[in-house]
């Protein structure tokens, strides 16, 4: 071992003990007679001196280090007369009796400080110097202690973790599949998963009956900001459970997690909303519940008083901004311009301001002051209040409004990062029409169960009693981000067949296409359900962060490139031969 | 919640409770009033029991189920007249008041029995339901223990696991490298790491320190027997450290898996052995120490006796097997067929038994009795042994030996799968001449580190001083069964330079086969070393099996097929046009 000590663990208690630690240079200070070196590892810093008193040796070492060499140091621990309350080692400073340079280094292509002086690129492309950082250590290390963690609640919770195979079949309907040729099988091809999902149900028909895994997914498609090509799932299934068994042992999953990495205790249950409901009321499926402002229908309130853009409209919603009646003009304008952006695409923006003064609109030719107090009334507004007004088509609209109670959530401060607010989603909608094809489509996929009330409507024939049915499936939710999602999954073999039935599929193109699943499930399927977790994500949350790509120690940017390896890259002809492949030219 | 108890739950002290479970059926028998139903879950199984008494629903449904069908029925617990003590819940059943068939099952095509009827090719289809069996499900559950305590171990020894990618660069030598095509960077390739070796250096060079992953690696070879083109390691990596922090930090690992998943504690110190005395005593670098049976040199001792066998061999070698000398002619006659086989080579084999009627072989004609008794006293022979003598090429036969050592251990009982003795291997040669392209190869690959005092050597201008240069790398060794290598790694960038020379590469091909890591280590690389476990084969191991398929819950066959999804397969033209790809045929 090269060292008695990390550079995070010494304090006045050890103050006369002979040590050695190891670890980078952070910093050297020169103050003519003294030079301070930081001495940096994982666990922390440690400042050493070296003076005039210190042996030649160490004083010439000294003098030539650099930052980020890597060095062997022994000493005294000294109590230090300057003290450092900033650091946990600042009691104390080691007066240096021997240095050895373990290795040189460059100098860095930028600082490896909290805040470094390196562009993302650059810092991507060094991204073992950029590993160094502060923030960046925090985050690895929060996402082992998430697994951990994880790992030793699902165990508690009698789950096995059992790995699944990267090298599997091509789906059909696989046109986001990573695809391997193989060597062995010429022609042929494996394709890495995009999830367990297949094998998860199998090993419930296996009989495993709680399953869970940490496990890589691969994905091939565009990326959108802030998503990767491989990503991390906490992937889990139960057998012989309801939808409410899962919710609670995911909740205890959540709580154990809230306990052990951040120290939050979670007394109260999670809340839970409809999604009806949290679209109605909060404009999206996965609301940020940090903060209120919820979404009011207005729709009765303000038709029929001539204001032909609400009397056109089949929705009006407004929300209710705490405090902000005194937004001025200016603002308001530059609101309206937020709104009509085409990432939201709004036509405009009506508000109500409620001052001292009484209460002004910018539809005060349409309505008196009477109705504006019906519709701030609505709105559980008071005096000082500013009410904001979407109008159009209603899931649109709800939309729009949710978009802006986001936005002002931010502008107002009301999205800390330290403050968590997780939350059940449930009743989605099973199925999707689609106009343009003319079918229906799974929301989830086609082994989604339906509610046990609307079976019913399922087996009808009428396709507006269809749409209403909702699905057996939750979605976990922390501040605003959808983490986790699953579903009931159907084990009835005539359910099955009618859902085959609805997406329009012939019993010959379901075999086709799900055959050996169908298959298995021939053989005795528990009924059975799961869910899967964004542990990126999550990681990132925890960590007070929406972006993932800190929490992954080597990502890829948002080309799917791995900017340090140079990856993906062209292969040799001879390899492409032995594959018994070809590239052709792209046509475009 | 479908159940309120598992199969394996129930015993005398729940007499008279209500219950329910769920499971699935594994055996029905009829006996006229009587049906006993024996329900199977993943913790047991438990005896329902039917009778005339039995509600008339219960009656009916009990008639008509069949095996594997799925079950949810309720009941009492009873205390059996005639316990089964070869079951935990032997000593009930369950007075079924209510049977729900939760799902029907087709007849298995095999039975789901400790001992199969169906065929490996049959089963490997039916993986599911080949899951089901009772030495499968313990093999999976046994892998589960062993992947949380490596975890639990490791995270008390302050090491990260953090996750490395899958999506990496193919390397210049990457042969068996599965490559992976990038639809969003046309004629691109991705390939699947055959381990995270340069990641994990990569990761001390960014100062995690102590590194770990229970991680899928990938290797597109033909597959030998027992092999996998996906498998797990358990992959490490270590900072600031000598070869002994590491074989201690292992070794404490094994201990921890030893006691927890076996429930064995192991006192003593890891016998550890060099490599060359492992080729001498045993003609194996991963040699069986379950038991003795040591390889004696008898080269001296054999020559200048005209035989021309012994007097024209570089060695001759010779093991004694206790209590044997009354093997008979036709057992030797097999033995000598044995060795002669092309997989061991031999030209033929010398035996000599010391019955009571005095010290007998078949060289009589060129060795006296006298010459014979100094033999025999050489290989600790006493009376009731049988020597068995090889001769030959040194290195040749003293592997030849090691293979019949083994031989003789299997027939003898010797390496009882329930006795374990692991074993640490050391100082491996570095580097290994070829004759053919006239170049030294890196035997394990061109990080590894020279031991310290072999340095001159390693500097030698001489071939000869440079094959006799040892690796500082070690294996970790289990009943015969290579289970963990590792090496000290380089860090010093004059040795990394020399390395490179020796091995024949110009600094122009050595920064073009290794450039990106030769680049990282320009910045601070700190000592380290690090070391990979086969968990599959570990896995196995412990559950007193050498085939790790069984331990793998979706393995693939020796063709690298999976024939449950019948992947890989052949992809849509469609796809294939997306990839920019084009199949090319086989010049077969």
């Amino acid at each position: 071992m090269y060292r008695t000590h990390t550079c995070g663990e010494l304090r006045l208690q050890h103050k006369g003990q002979p040590v050695t630690l190891a670890g980078w240079v952070q910093r050297i200070r020169n103050l003519g007679g003294m030079t301070f070196i930081d001495l940096r590892d994982r666990y922390g810093i440690t400042q050493l001196t070296v003076n005039d008193d210190s042996p030649s040796g160490v004083k010439e070492t000294a003098a030539m280090l650099g930052r980020e060499f890597v060095l062997q140091t022994t000493g005294t621990v000294l109590e230090r007369s300057n003290k450092n309350p900033k650091i946990t080692t600042g009691d104390i400073e080691i007066g240096v009796t021997g240095i050895t340079v373990l290795n040189v280094a460059n100098t860095p292509p930028f600082t490896i400080e909290d805040e470094s002086d390196g562009g993302e690129e650059l810092r991507a492309r060094y991204r073992y110097l950029d590993l160094r950082r502060n923030p960046l250590q925090k985050a690895i290390h929060l996402r082992h202690r998430m697994a951990q963690e994880v790992r030793k609640y699902l165990d508690s919770q009698r789950f096995l973790e059992i790995e699944t195979p990267f090298l599997i079949k091509s789906t059909p309907e696989g046109a986001r599949d990573f695809v391997v040729p193989s060597r062995m099988n010429p022609g042929e091809f494996y394709a890495l998963p995009q999830s367990p999902q297949t094998f998860k149900q199998l090993l419930m028909v296996a009989g495993y009956d709680r399953y869970f895994q940490i496990v890589r997914c691969f994905r091939d498609e565009d990326l959108r900001a802030d998503r990767q090509p491989e990503f991390t799932q906490i992937d889990c299934e139960m057998a012989f459970v309801e939808r409410e068994d899962i919710l609670q042992t995911f909740e205890g999953l959540a709580r154990h997690l809230f306990k052990s990495v951040l120290g939050i205790e979670w007394v109260a249950d999670f809340p839970r909303i409809s999604y009806a409901d949290a679209m109605n009321n909060y404009g999206s499926d996965k609301p940020d519940i940090r903060f209120d402002m919820r979404i009011n229908d207005l729709t009765d309130a303000v038709k029929g008083k001539n204001f032909i853009l609400f009397d056109s409209a089949e929705y009006i919603g407004g929300i209710c901004i705490k405090g902000c009646a005194d937004y001025t003009r200016k603002q308001l304008d530059e609101l309206t311009e937020w709104v009509k952006r085409p990432q939201i695409g709004a036509k405009g923006l009506v508000y109500i301001r409620w001052t001292a003064d009484g209460i002004k609109s910018s539809i005060d030719k349409f309505y008196t002051t009477d109705e504006l107090s019906v519709i701030a009334a609505k709105c559980r507004a008071t005096q000082g209040d500013l009410i904001l007004l979407l109008s159009g088509d209603k899931k649109k609209t709800l939309e729009m409004i949710g978009s802006l109670r986001i936005e002002m959530g931010n502008r107002l401060g009301l999205r800390p990062n330290n403050v968590y607010a997780p939350l059940w989603v449930y009743d989605f909608p099973l199925l999707e029409w689609d106009d343009e094809t003319q079918r229906f489509y799974a929301m989830h996929h086609p082994f989604t169960s339906p509610k046990p009330e609307d079976l019913p409507k399922f087996y009808s024939a009428n396709r507006h009693d269809i749409t209403q049915v909702n699905a057996n499936a939750y979605d976990f939710v922390l501040n605003g981000v959808e983490i986790g999602g699953g579903s009931i999954r159907i084990h009835d073999s005539g359910v099955q067949r009618r859902m085959f039935e609805v997406l329009g599929f012939s019993e010959e193109e379901a075999n086709y296409k799900f055959g050996f699943i169908i298959n298995a499930f021939r053989y005795g399927a528990p009924p059975h359900g799961g869910i899967a977790f964004g542990f990126d994500r999550w990681c990132a949350l925890f960590g007070g962060q929406e972006t993932i790509r800190d929490y992954i120690a080597f990502p890829k940017n948002n080309t799917g490139r791995d900017v340090m390896l140079d990856a993906p890259s062209k292969i040799d002809e001879e390899q492409m031969k032995e594959l018994y492949l070809k590239s052709v030219k792209s046509e475009a």
